[in-house]
């Protein structure tokens, strides 16, 4: 492929660092954004979107030589912390040790990725191309120019979909034969909220992990931003009795905040501003397959497999995209047709897996993180790891710290909740759940 | 919704009936189509496609008036006969007595619908129209003209789809938040090819039942056409060992027809032609949900959900939507919004529903219909079913025969088969099945 003349269509997290990695290999390469550049316009309220960067996410950048950049806009958060609905607090590490997550905007990370991708002479922008049709005979893409809607046409060796979970290049796979897709909601959405910077410029809770209120049928979350603020999330019933359909006045916004997330409100100043001019967004799944189109067209990112957010894993598989696309790379570079399909058939599974994960986290975070059985399941297997840590990887920190294969870690999951569920049938496990014997049922369980 | 201005955007069988049933209800209904007037047009070769109709399309048939018309052009199939390797056959009815589904020609069909719907006054068909995009606040349609591709725009109340697999209307739904939608294709397509009628215009083969050539991972039908002829379909593996892909020489084709179906090469003086110069098919499940947009849209057919052809159900199931559409269509005729969205609630699980059992009935067709446990199993249901036939209907019957839901008769399907499955684990069952025991241990597992 070094020869080629390829196009990236969306400047987002993955297409830009895309980008950069196939400029590295010697190929000139567009990158069409509909949008106008982000670092010139002015920041859209509402939306600001924080996004918890992992080893996987981190890994790709490395490629990339990012990684330290990156590192250094972002918080590390070393656990989660959920308040209950008196304002108790409990504290559960999200790994081991130094273990951590990485808070980071979706804005700044976007631009800083953007201008290193400026660095180089064979990576070219151009804004205000939205992505209209591809002739896929010919692989020329038209494209509409944001304001006069004029149309402009330009041909590739390759085309790289990263535009996203509304991707218009797989709009076009979407209409070939074999192309197999799904788009689905969840009834829940959500609606970003803000805890501004204490005056003197610090956070007003602990900013080194993320916040969670579990609430059963719906949560708020919040991650630190580097200005002191914290970025707030609520996610919440599209419809029914309690929803953001009927939660519709300012009355009821403040009583149900109060009732729900007291120890909360006085973080919110602007609560009843942010929750009626913030726009609700919806949460949906999206999965493909094949991810490409012979040898013409490769989907990566959103586009092939849009998640919904509660296993911090949406960026991070995107990445991750890359890194496995160039592990590839030089076994089938001279053979593109068998890059992409060898690259499709690998991956699609994965993107299927870290889906499901991701659906079942949401379940986790509001239902579970609150629970007493849930916390005692995971200290045991905390400790039980600890102790043969060669034998049992918990399946966050596997989704998290390591770079198994999304699909190996669901399987594995799945493998370590029939044990555990097994272990938590013991008699008095809450008073007994330190003894030996409950390790001893585990390695009966785990042979 | 008596004096409403309607569209139907697609004429083929579902919208020509609904045409007739929104007209009668004293609509003004305009059809519109893509294709030129199929009664004008010269037939397109190598899809002309056999289906068979069976009581629930006759049910919306009847609601037109139409029942008696559409029998005269079909021809009853009492049951299926398995050819074997050897062309030894063997013949299973399908129900009791004279129930029976019928083969008939979707382009005569269409035709006659179409015939019958133009006597209304108040149904106008525009041929030539094909939906480009709808918007929806307005719900203004527009069209982009056959030859010429000029845009027209029209603006109705109430806009139903009913183009098929590929609806264009779904498809502008699909961009609307919290509309689920899923396309699966399965790695087998399908490929038409034909048996002559003799010389004096008389059947090569008995008329009056559906031919199968079961062969495991692949399988053959015929059905019967007016003219003497048969329709032929070749279900088959795309790509693969045995495959379209793989068999595509004429040496190969005459080598696998002669040793895989023996019995019919000689019925097939055009195989070769026919072979290569008819176009190979894709198979495709398409479901979505919700079925309406608002007071706006609705979709119905194969537009909403589209199934595989294994249960005879594709067309029965549109028209069955009609049907009831129009049961629920009194008790919310003053509020469109509550009928469109009752009815997309009601009939929503029983389009999966049939999509599911289509699926499956193509592992029976092709693996189990030439097995001796299953025609075993066939045979002792039917037993049990004769003498106690208010407690066991089978599936295949309510399916076919009955007006259960789609969503009920697979569930009360699954349930028979656990009881089947443990009749079929009893001692010796190929020589006691005719014993009274059985049909004991049939009536212990029913309550």
């Amino acid at each position: 492929m070094e020869e080629k003349k390829v196009a990236v269509v969306g400047a987002g997290l993955v297409g830009s660092l895309l980008a950069v990695l196939l400029a590295k290999k010697g190929m000139q390469v567009d990158v069409f954004e509909r949008r106008p550049d982000l670092r010139k316009a002015k920041a859209i309220g509402g939306r600001s979107i924080n996004l918890a960067l992992s080893n996987r996410g981190f890994k790709a950048l490395s490629l990339a030589g990012f990684d330290q950049e990156i590192r250094d806009i972002s918080i590390p958060m070393y656990g989660r912390k959920m308040h209950d609905l008196k304002g108790n607090l409990t504290y559960q590490a999200y790994g081991k040790d130094n273990e951590a997550i990485y808070s980071v905007s979706r804005g700044q990370l976007n631009q800083k990725l953007m201008n290193l991708a400026d660095d180089f002479e064979n990576v070219k922008y151009r804004f205000d191309h939205a992505c209209e049709d591809i002739d896929l005979p010919s692989n020329k893409i038209t494209f509409a120019n944001g304001e006069s809607k004029e149309k402009n046409h330009y041909s590739y060796d390759q085309i790289f979909g990263t535009d996203g979970a509304f991707s218009s290049v797989r709009g076009v796979l979407q209409k070939t034969p074999m192309f197999n897709y799904s788009q689905d909601y969840l009834p829940h959405g959500y609606k970003e909220l803000n805890f501004p910077a204490n005056p003197d410029g610090t956070h007003c809770m602990d900013k080194n992990c993320l916040h969670i209120w579990p609430r059963g049928e719906f949560m708020m979350i919040a991650l630190p931003n580097l200005d002191g603020s914290f970025t707030v999330t609520l996610f919440f019933p599209m419809k029914g009795e309690v929803s953001f359909e009927s939660i519709d006045t300012e009355e009821k916004v403040v009583d149900f905040f109060n009732s729900t997330f007291a120890d909360a409100v006085p973080h919110m100043p602007t609560l009843v501003d942010d929750y009626f001019s913030n726009p609700t967004s919806t949460l949906v799944t999206i999965r493909c397959s094949p991810w490409n189109y012979e040898d013409k067209v490769m989907l990566l990112g959103d586009a092939s497999h849009a998640i919904v957010p509660f296993y911090g894993q949406g960026m991070n598989s995107g990445l991750e995209d890359c890194s496995v696309f160039f592990e590839m790379y030089d076994e089938h570079k001279d053979d593109v047709n068998a890059l992409f399909e060898a690259f499709s058939k690998q991956r699609v599974p994965d993107g299927n897996a870290i889906a499901d994960l991701a659906l079942y986290n949401y379940i986790e975070m509001r239902d579970l993180a609150g629970d007493k059985d849930f916390l005692l399941r995971k200290k045991i297997e905390r400790k039980f790891s600890d102790m043969y840590p060669d034998n049992w990887m918990p399946l966050y920190s596997q989704v998290t710290f390591s770079h198994i294969r999304y699909s190996e870690a669901l399987a594995a999951g799945n493998r370590q909740r029939k044990i555990m569920d097994e272990v938590m049938g013991m008699n008095n496990i809450h008073e007994n759940w330190d003894d030996q014997k409950v390790i001893d049922k585990i390695l009966s369980l785990i042979k």
